[in-house]
């Protein structure tokens, strides 16, 4: 594959990551846009690219162009630019690829099924990258590109997608929101919530060896009701801890019933 | 420390794997009681040691007893055996020191915070181990005997242990059925689940080096209304997976709040 000439349209997270992967594959990011000039230069400067925050200063051909937005934002990108005779793709998981319009001959979606924050270094060979694409070429195209950041390439259509990313929000956004009530509960004893690390690693790594069911351990699965009963008492100045608690213990308890 | 002749009462998960650890620094397993013979005699047989199921059966001269058995039957234990003259602990969370009489010269609890499975292979110097002890000299063998099979070993009292467990509770066991359920979510698609791993371990390992709130993605923490809707709508066939959804969307958002 040739050295690509790419124009970023964002500059969060996901633009930030996704564009240091292609940079590592020898590619070339040409312009940033963001609303925030500022934010723009930001990113544009990791990669002697342009800074801009006009979609009208945008080249007019580059060799693909990846919008990186808030969901609601990608609608308002792509009404505002002519993208018919562009190779397009957005990152997002819950928009489908019909954003696009059908007049466009290359459009396709690129989604790193990854959690990406500004401060974490990514070992971006290991993030899945789902492909979707309106035509075979640009499928191949994409897959290929694909190929190069990441041994985890996938064909994933929009139904499929928006259901990938909803499952992404189970296991990572609420997941850390438990690792947060968790160290809360310890800070409140002045017990340093480092301890947590070893469980939380096991935890994860756990999964990748038991199904999710065989690996759960504990009071509920257990149906061990008086250890139940001591936790909710502990959790009475926090009732919505307390709902929570009653919440995951049923529906553990179900589910170990329903397994055996 | 000289090497010891234990007596494990228990032989599940924690008896198990704490007693392997306990091989590995070159103590001695004699005896492995279980209310089912069958039970004591698989571990037994890893220690080369007797097999019992009648409490009468123990030997006297042990230098440590551990009890790892259920909550509920601690208790049970403690009433049937006279641990008067003996050094004894037990291992759980929830359980206080105080549950062993008084006269006891040597009684402690040495409680490893960490997720068993039978099936899992664990580094147990990584095993944060919470020690307890009725008095310094035995809180001090305890910390030695600790410190031989982890590098972590913590003095805990017993009112800190409850809440050490029950925050174990939400970052492992909630946690492993937020997995449950993402994993579920791509089997009714038809989606390989493994595609969740990378997810599930970055998101493991980003709170290591971010707090909780800092590491908060996804649609809930940039209350982003019409992704949020979007996912709702996908779970209207499984309503406890709407309500959890809700409860930890509008959660998060609170906290992304009042942390800003």
């Amino acid at each position: 594959m040739k050295k690509l000439k790419i124009v970023l349209i964002g500059s969060g997270n996901v633009a930030t990551h996704l564009s240091m992967a292609l940079k590592n594959a020898q590619h070339q990011i040409i312009q940033v846009f963001s609303r925030s000039l500022e934010n723009a230069e930001k990113l544009a400067k990791k990669h002697n690219a342009q800074a801009l925050n006009q979609l009208s200063e945008l080249v007019e051909d580059a060799d693909l162009y990846i919008i990186s937005v808030s969901d609601n934002a990608i609608l308002k990108i792509v009404s505002q630019i002519d993208f018919t005779n562009k190779k397009v793709v957005h990152t997002a998981g819950s928009v489908p690829l019909n954003i696009f319009k059908e007049n466009i001959k290359n459009a396709g979606v690129f989604y790193p099924f990854q959690t990406f924050s500004k401060e974490r270094e990514i070992n971006f060979s290991q993030v899945p990258l789902c492909i979707e694409a309106n035509n075979p070429d640009f499928e191949q195209f994409l897959t290929n590109l694909a190929k190069q950041l990441s041994e985890n390439v996938q064909l994933i259509n929009s139904e499929k997608r928006k259901y990938l990313h909803l499952s992404g929000v189970f296991a990572c956004n609420f997941v850390n929101h438990l690792y947060h009530i968790a160290g809360n509960i310890l800070e409140q004893q002045n017990i340093n919530p480092k301890i947590l690390f070893p469980l939380i690693k096991e935890t994860a790594a756990k999964v990748e060896k038991l199904t999710p069911l065989q690996a759960q351990t504990g009071p509920a699965v257990r149906n061990d009701t008086e250890s139940l009963k001591k936790h909710l008492d502990l959790l009475t100045s926090t009732p919505e801890y307390q709902e929570i608690y009653k919440w995951f213990s049923e529906q553990i308890f179900i589910k170990s019933q329903s397994n055996n």
